[in-house]
């Protein structure tokens, strides 16, 4: 976590450079405009298509655990029982939740895709990302999938990286080798971010030949320890998914390696759309240590990510170590877990602030930490001449976090970390001063 | 919830009139400057003392349950063993949380009080108020006591109820009448608020004479419905607390009717909190109805209201009805409740926007959702010159609030309503521009 990045222009060869195509897939996109039905605004949409070669028996897809799940997340489930999946389309701007039509519109969608590629609409999944409870423009999409059908190319997934985006600021994508192969996936997400099962979309495709029980075994696990180990605002979105497609064409050397590999793909992946939160300032990484139960280590992580006055007092670069005790006692007290606070030992930046029960707070360490706060900040609020405060940049100037530690003393406790960011006035900007 | 103030001499005027003295108490508060050992800025400290004329033995008190509670909740719990409470110690600006002397300091400060009141140190209650890590000014305090006894007064409780506020905009006080006592209660808390067994601080006093095992029956189903059931930013603040004081000068009629009125007494303080809430727009009222679990339904009202996507659409009058259904189905789908989606609807002030699995969504009503959501707003964001976000009233203009109605149709549930509050501009000043 410590590259830097000068400029948008060496932000973008990075990730172009990242964005390697495996063999055996294309990916293509096309952009529309459109006027929905519940708004009399007109809007643009992408719809994007990741195809395979040769339709695949080896896929494995995790989707998100909100009760109100869009119609691609139901549809997806059914997909998985399918023998062959051929390709994906995504569209963003609507995420096809919560309408009556649903369904039979994701199925339209798929039909068309599997009408241009030769392949029955069961082959092809559907990916849904932006406004809730708005009806998808079928019968603009449908046109346009021939347009993205036409664009299909092997040579990069970093224009499929930027044809999912909706309020992301940059094209997330990642990839790894395991011997002669790759695995490389795509990531959108911004707001609306606690996954529970995915983020809100992943695409990963390997030319590594990985059996489709192997697949669907590992995926789980690298979601537990990457997507579902981040949060930027604790609201689990309708549509989260990840969907890991494997064409094949070369054979892989191993099976542990392979997880590994996917392991850092996704962990990096998911680490960039943190990075790339709504308002995001400062990325938080909490790293829960010596606590037993691991599930209890995962809540207090969780909490204090998600504790509005620790990340609004660490935008601030504000050392506030009383509220992240508050968050860590809240979950501990709240939820019962049997732990003493006379065992505590709390760290900010590798220095101590908290050690068996009380604070070892001195006017130096406030100094100390505020420069540190300081030095993982990504940029300074600005509020424009009508006073929306937007993000200055369009990259990430550094891979720097706040890098806090929670240890319990407890022996034979696995470590967990909890990825998350601050709250500022560019969050409230994004998602209060606009209207949707 | 249909009062309006015009000005802030109207509302502290409908303050002062709530702060009616219980017979057989007195309120005195003294103010002092010094300097905390941690940061080198001068600060002032506002001391209050609440006294019996004679030692109480009827009193309750319920505490966070936050594991890092402050010695004056561990002191606390302590004196709930004792024969009689003659006073309560009050002071701001520091919690007395997480430092190695905060219980020989609290015991200090109860000493000091009971000294100049002729009492045990054990008969005084303390509670304290504001930083967390710091280490309270004991020898200030102590020397500041005599004169906080010196001033105290049977006139009103309208004094003590300014001098306990912390980051409050104004002063809290709610009175009820049963037969020819009274009970009143005043209340501080602002931010850090998802109570846990009572807001931040609260003290009820009543000169009906309630037997200790009754008032100690009762508060906890009381803080239950009242402190219990609203959250400004899910923080369960260290230092939460509320005591009942009983001078028994006037006979109870009837120990419905006290436990009916305290009721009342609660939910309004509390409601007060949520709506003198950092940085707070908008009041939500999330009634779930229909849900057998009731432990499902308050788990769903504290969904919605805890959600910043919601808080933030509503700050902006946005009726974006897409991140209400996902913060409903966050939670449902996360905890695994058994509910369908095909069973939900959803209310907004009335008006109908989801049922029976899809949104009922229109262009007119998207115009009149914004149009209430505007009348339930006490003002609109503007920045100072310097770029900080302040609240620019110091009383709520009326006690309106944005009704979200959510209901599964399930038979022989019991209504649950949790009390919250929008995110803005203001909340992230507050917590992030000032460094504390």
């Amino acid at each position: 976590m410590s590259r830097t990045f000068a400029s948008q222009a060496e932000h973008r060869a990075f990730v172009a450079q990242q964005a390697r195509m495996p063999q055996g897939f294309r990916a293509g996109s096309t952009r529309f405009a459109f006027t929905p039905a519940e708004v009399d605004k007109p809007a643009n949409m992408n719809v994007t298509v990741l195809a395979a070669d040769q339709p695949c028996a080896d896929f494995a897809a995790v989707f998100t655990r909100n009760a109100v799940a869009g119609a691609p997340v139901l549809l997806g489930r059914q997909r998985l029982n399918e023998p062959q999946l051929g390709a994906i389309v995504i569209n963003n701007k609507i995420s096809n939740v919560g309408v009556d039509t649903g369904m039979a519109d994701a199925e339209a969608v798929c039909a068309a895709v599997g009408a241009g590629l030769g392949l029955p609409g069961s082959a092809v999944m559907s990916a849904s990302t932006g406004v809730i409870g708005w009806r998808l423009p079928k019968a603009a999409i449908v046109a346009a999938v021939p347009k993205a059908i036409e664009s299909l190319t092997s040579a990069s997934l970093f224009p499929a990286a930027e044809a999912i985006m909706t309020t992301d600021l940059y094209p997330k994508a990642r990839t790894a080798r395991v011997g002669e192969g790759c695995i490389t996936g795509i990531a959108k997400g911004a707001g609306m971010i606690e996954p529970n099962m995915a983020t809100m979309l992943g695409f990963v495709l390997t030319d590594l030949a990985v059996p489709r029980e192997a697949l669907r075994a590992m995926l789980p696990r690298v979601v537990d320890q990457s997507f579902n180990a981040i949060s930027i605002d604790s609201d689990t979105s309708t549509s989260d998914m990840v969907v890991v497609l494997s064409s094949g064409k070369v054979p892989c050397p191993d099976l542990g390696q392979f997880e590994a590999a996917l392991m850092h793909v996704c962990q990096n992946l998911a680490h960039d759309v943190v990075r790339n939160g709504e308002g995001v300032h400062h990325v938080m990484r909490v790293t829960v240590k010596g606590v037993a139960n691991t599930a209890w280590a995962k809540a207090i992580g969780k909490s204090v990510v998600n504790s509005p006055l620790v990340k609004a007092a660490i935008c601030g670069n504000d050392p506030n170590v009383g509220r992240l005790l508050c968050a860590i006692g809240k979950v501990a007290g709240g939820a019962g877990f049997d732990l003493k606070t006379s065992d505590l030992n709390v760290f900010m930046g590798g220095h101590p602030l908290f050690s068996r029960g009380a604070f070892t707070l001195s006017r130096e360490l406030e100094t100390t930490l505020q420069a540190y706060l300081q030095h993982a900040q990504m940029y300074e609020s600005r509020a424009s001449d009508d006073g929306i405060f937007r993000p200055p940049l369009a990259f990430p100037p550094h891979e720097r976090c706040v890098d806090i530690e929670v240890n319990w003393g407890q022996a034979g406790a696995q470590e967990v970390s909890i990825f998350g960011a601050d709250l500022s006035h560019e969050y409230v900007s994004e998602n209060a001063d606009y209207r949707s």
